[in-house]
């Protein structure tokens, strides 16, 4: 199924058993729908729902999803691989018993008709011991189980060793599954599309806020959902989270583009800058340096680099290229569900790229008084070296007023 | 400062008081903007990343507010009314010390000066000490800390008593201020604009997805995101979370829009269905109940009465209408940063309503072999009695084929 595609199981399997852990929960949305494919709507909208996922060591049960009543439709529709679904809470299902129902309509049904648990806790406490885990060594993904619910876990369960596994889920899901590299892959283009119909509006006068709408425009057009959309014209474009105001664009403004959305829950985060007019030469260095510093880490990265290298090569490219001032913590990131994967591609990240790791490559320069500026690439790891998600050129876009 | 208008400080400081707490810590994207006005984008965009708001109650010190040093320019821009902002971590930031900079540069430039704490928890650990709260009980919200700084700043500060306060919070945040109320009516108009304009889209071969494509279109040109988009044709009507799906509109089916968006931080949620073709009686009566019900609780809303009267009101109406098994386990809830916010209006609360709380009033009834039909309206509680956001009628609206 679908939804199984997700999950890199000898990865997951195998960080289980270096670790010697005899499961994982899933709590956070993020790893819900990684491990299970299920995508639990609450979850998303809200922050405090439960919503979880068994997932056992091979060989040491079975995987279960643990959710709410109310979300037993979203099981009926996506039909996520896990047969084994406890859910809690009271809900409210009519049905008109003298009409034939689709399949859809009995699944739920059917789902309906286990037993209704009284909260996620208890709900999953059953799925542990029906695994026969309740004496074992188990992973749980700290960051969205929350605090009340955790606690009631721990004095349901004794003699289970509960062991912090956010960061253990991270570095599994940063081997993206062909089907995680298709999504990966549309969501960069489904952002490339809205800056390309953001910047074909740029006109004096036009807004960041109008710039900002064609982009979303555009996103929701492809079935996108913006995220993190930063937009800078002029002066703002040197504030490195510039969120769009009414600021209309001038003669001698650069336009900054940092924007993310999420195309079936996979995120994208690229950027692509502008000058409305003719940019100075300072300009045009900053960001000639600034994206062939990009460029160069298509030259550089391939299986078994160490990520610290991929950073110093991106750093002394944009340095040699004329920024020599330029510095960075990270020039990236991993991208994936979550908007950072691992690895953060920084001076001191130690670990070494993988075939399958999808990475955003970036170089950002804030200098107030001059501009922002700044390229974002999204990337595919390959057996040999990398692939761009990209369709378009990093280079700075030149509009005539 | 329009951020200030964003808290009830009243309503806060009595909360803190009556629980004996010093101050209380926001650590949610909702609470920190509900506290401080400050619009996190990487709390708002991602799990993980930590911004706190330090509260102190009535004449016990001054708030503060914890952010990342990559945030900074948002402070600057976004001027939220608390002067004592800590920064943590080391982020990049030039300056073309040739030209004169505007105020917002120089905003952040002050900003950048402040002493870089290590990580969020030395930042907040030195606004507690520094407000002399070291041997204090203090109210947190335990919802976003994660437990790893959370572990932190209960070593760092052995003699402060911690109290989980995200429900408190929660019921501080039920009344709303006349800030807050403009921005949830804007919200509420921004979701009913956006379902009209799909149901303009009405024709036989119109799918789900197009109706979300045309709904979402027009919630991001009036400057709304969406956040929870359920629509159902004909069968897929009766699924309470129907996402859209390629599912084509076809006569006799019934179109249940319910879904929710975000507006300057703030939350809609309403629903509105529609038939595409002529209803047969059973429908026309249902759906007539469901909408007498949700009239019937303006008439009761008012402050000082119980919730659970509204429920019982709202129920009975229903049933008494032509659907005499309904049955549900809420009609409603209060909305504001959050989808759900106090009180859920269910048989067990018994807490009043008070005048400035702004309620979503529902009725949804999902029957497997008939269709989902729902009513959903937010208004807001008035001095004596309730005053609906909505400009549409909630009745069915029938759609000529």
């Amino acid at each position: 199924m679908a939804s199984q595609r997700l999950t890199h199981f000898p990865r997951l399997y195998k960080a289980l058993d270096a670790n010697e852990l005899d499961g994982v929960i899933g709590t956070s949305a993020e790893n819900v729908v990684y491990l299970s494919g299920f995508w639990a709507m609450t979850q998303w909208a809200r922050r405090t729902p439960q919503t979880y996922v068994l997932m056992p060591a091979q060989g040491k049960g079975e995987a279960a999803i643990v959710t709410s009543s109310g979300l037993i439709d979203l099981i009926a529709d996506q039909k996520p691989w896990i047969d084994d679904v406890r859910r809690y809470g009271y809900f409210q299902l009519d049905r008109n018993e003298s009409v034939a129902l689709c399949d859809k309509d009995l699944a739920q049904l059917r789902l309906m008709e286990t037993p209704e648990y009284a909260g996620p806790v208890e709900a999953l406490v059953a799925a542990i011991r029906d695994n026969g885990l309740e004496r074992s060594k188990l992973g749980i993904d700290e960051v969205s189980i929350s605090v009340q619910c955790f606690d009631q876990l721990c004095d349901a369960l004794p003699d289970v060793t509960f062991v912090r596994s956010a960061s253990l889920l991270q570095r599994v899901r940063a081997v993206k599954t062909p089907e995680e590299i298709a999504r990966l892959r549309r969501a960069a283009q489904i952002g490339e599309m809205s800056i390309d119909a953001a910047f074909a509006i740029s006109a004096e006068g036009v807004s960041e806020l109008d710039f900002m709408r064609e982009f979303n425009r555009t996103t929701v057009s492809h079935d996108g959902l913006p995220v993190s959309i930063c937009i800078g014209c002029g002066e703002r474009s040197a504030m490195s989270n510039a969120q769009p105001s009414e600021r209309a664009l001038k003669i001698g403004d650069a336009i900054r583009f940092d924007v993310g959305g999420r195309y079936q829950h996979y995120r994208s985060d690229i950027s692509r800058c502008g000058f409305f007019g003719e940019p100075g030469e300072q300009i045009r260095r900053y960001h000639n340096a600034l994206h062939r510093g990009v460029l160069r880490a298509y030259d550089v990265i391939k299986p078994g680099v160490v990520v610290s290298n991929v950073f110093n090569a991106v750093m002394e490219t944009v340095r040699a290229e004329g920024l020599p001032h330029y510095q960075r913590n990270h020039v990236g990131h991993g991208i994936g569900i979550d908007g950072y994967d691992y690895p953060n591609v920084a001076p001191n990240e130690k670990g070494v790229l993988e075939e399958g790791m999808v990475l955003c490559i970036e170089t950002p320069y804030y200098e107030l008084g001059l501009a922002g500026l700044q390229v974002e690439d999204m990337l595919l790891v390959t057996a040999d070296g990398a692939e761009t998600f990209m369709s378009t050129d990093g280079a700075l876009r030149i509009i005539e007023p």
